[in-house]
């Protein structure tokens, strides 16, 4: 593969919604930036699971599809021109002399990608993620199970089983509810793991909320016919064509876990209150860091990615302010 | 007046962007709210300075006009029906029996105002603030001077001169470059507190820069005809029918100092990671707070909203989690 080398003030690994803001951010106060993802598009996690989901915690948008925010923040960083490094996995960091003090922080994997930054902001969410499998799909080979809802229109009119008691699974209820014939949701606990709103407002679309319960057989041949579902009263079968497993997600940090950053639990890396890590002027911003109190938003990533870029061109050149005012700080604009 | 009483999970203290996020967010994990603050109409600062204005930094708005961005705020909380107690300035906090152990705070003042909220969220950005007069304006009484541009229509065709070397100044020097007919920037000093790419769009816009200099005169009898400056070459006229004093405010957190709270430089309230005060219940976000590597945009301050309401949700219930998952999160969507 053709080297992919560049030069930048900043570079940001991963590409997610946090990753484009920070982008943005940089070419706002004039910073060089480049974006570095294994996924081959931007948009992370939004891109790849949930273009169609209504995001419902973006500040401004009552409500914005997955697929129109990302796009949204593409615009938004365009006048800047980010270099986007994608389908590049960010496989080593390293540090070249002293960063901060002339030296530079190098990124690099074995295909060829080498970026050469002043200041590193990984906003890596997750990591690389995996489906978790529904146990009972492992004997069935028909179509009809899928993890996500790419496409709503593809369960127009269906009968849809959605198994799971997170967000996701009450989401996709929520967006399936007025378009397929029906919607039941089978979950194992009677406690769920999703907004109090989002839940009120499935039940109330009237769909069959069935807990505690297990889905334990798929029916039918090239296609789904029928789930059977176990419950305290028994085991019945549903009619059922497309079956949702929202059961979450394997994720593995993978070769961030090498970098010499401290990270907790092998998925968290702890952060300052300038999204600092323990490494000078490696920052995180996003689903991948933590402190106390962290909330997993998209609209505290945002923030966070906002800070972390501030804080790092103050890294760059101590001379620069954290943040160089604006219209709304009484002192700054005197 | 009419005693305003209300009994609500959540004060949110200040109607400003992160304030109207925060009642949003209240209303999304399925608490009552109440948004109080002195000014009659939400959007503290951006509605009473800046509604025309176009904002560069909000996630997702490559730039929205500060009216449209308060508008989107407000109807995104709409549908949880925050209780809105506007012109009501919060005088007092205090605190009955032991908040989180069954006690209330109570947020009352001398009008009649009195909210018993479980937490309390304050996001008073810079509190009561008020212009910088412009020295050169106190020996006119003239029309042709302003200290925000609330309508940028009056500028059209215009000679204005803008004072000041802030963020607000060129922004205003942004905005009208291409209605007005001359805009000339005016700044005591070379140095300016502003986004360099502000700058540089500025100047490519063919805006005169006259710094280091001052405006000393004001010419004109009931209407503003002609400045003069004086710059290291001498004092000079320039035609100008229109003055903007960006000069930035005084901004005072008034009753708030009294409130037992924890202030720093009389301005800004530290908080920990998880948004809290010294006070276990009161937390604040926005520009209010403070912590190192503070960032003071409304970017962050949506995500310190957000972060600051699950943390009080978690304080109000511990058996609530901080956070309860949403659909990006690996763990919490099993």
């Amino acid at each position: 593969m053709t080297p992919v080398g560049t030069e930048v003030d900043i570079a940001v690994v991963g590409a997610g919604p946090a990753g484009l803001f920070a982008a943005y951010y940089a070419g706002f106060r004039g910073l060089s930036v480049a974006v570095i993802d294994s996924l081959p598009e931007p948009g992370g996690q939004i891109s790849a699971m949930y273009p169609e989901k209504d995001i419902l915690d973006v500040a401004g948008f009552p409500a914005v599809r997955g697929r129109e925010l990302v796009d949204r923040l593409v615009a938004q960083a365009a006048p800047y021109k980010p270099a986007y490094l994608l389908g590049q996995p960010a496989e080593r960091l390293e540090a070249v002399g002293t960063p901060g003090r002339g030296g530079r922080f190098v990124i690099a994997n074995s295909t060829g990608l080498s970026v050469r930054a002043g200041a590193v902001v990984i906003t890596g969410g997750i990591g690389t993620f995996r489906p978790r499998p529904l146990p009972a799909a492992a004997d069935f080979s028909g179509e009809g199970i899928a993890h996500f809802v790419r496409d709503p229109g593809e369960y127009d009119a269906a009968d849809v089983v959605i198994v799971g008691g997170g967000d996701s699974a009450f989401d996709w209820a929520d967006m399936l509810s007025d378009r397929a014939r029906t919607v039941t949701l089978v979950h194992r606990r009677t406690a769920f793991r999703a907004h109090a709103g989002t839940i009120e407002r499935v039940r109330a679309a009237g769909v069959g909320v069935i807990a505690p319960a297990e889905l334990i057989t798929l029916r039918g041949g090239d296609r789904l016919e029928a789930v059977e579902i176990r419950s305290a009263d028994g085991a019945f079968d549903v009619p059922c064509q497309k079956v949702i497993a929202a059961l979450g997600f394997t994720a593995n940090l993978g070769p961030l876990l090498g970098w010499g950053i401290d990270i907790r639990d092998r998925r968290h890396i702890p952060v300052d209150t300038a999204m600092q890590t323990n490494i000078p002027g490696v920052f995180a911003a996003g689903d991948i860091n933590d402190y106390p109190g962290k909330v997993r938003l998209i609209a505290v990533g945002f923030g966070e990615a906002a800070t972390a870029v501030n804080n790092a061109a103050h890294f760059l050149d101590p001379r620069q302010p954290v943040f160089p005012g604006h219209s709304t700080d009484a002192a700054a604009a005197a």
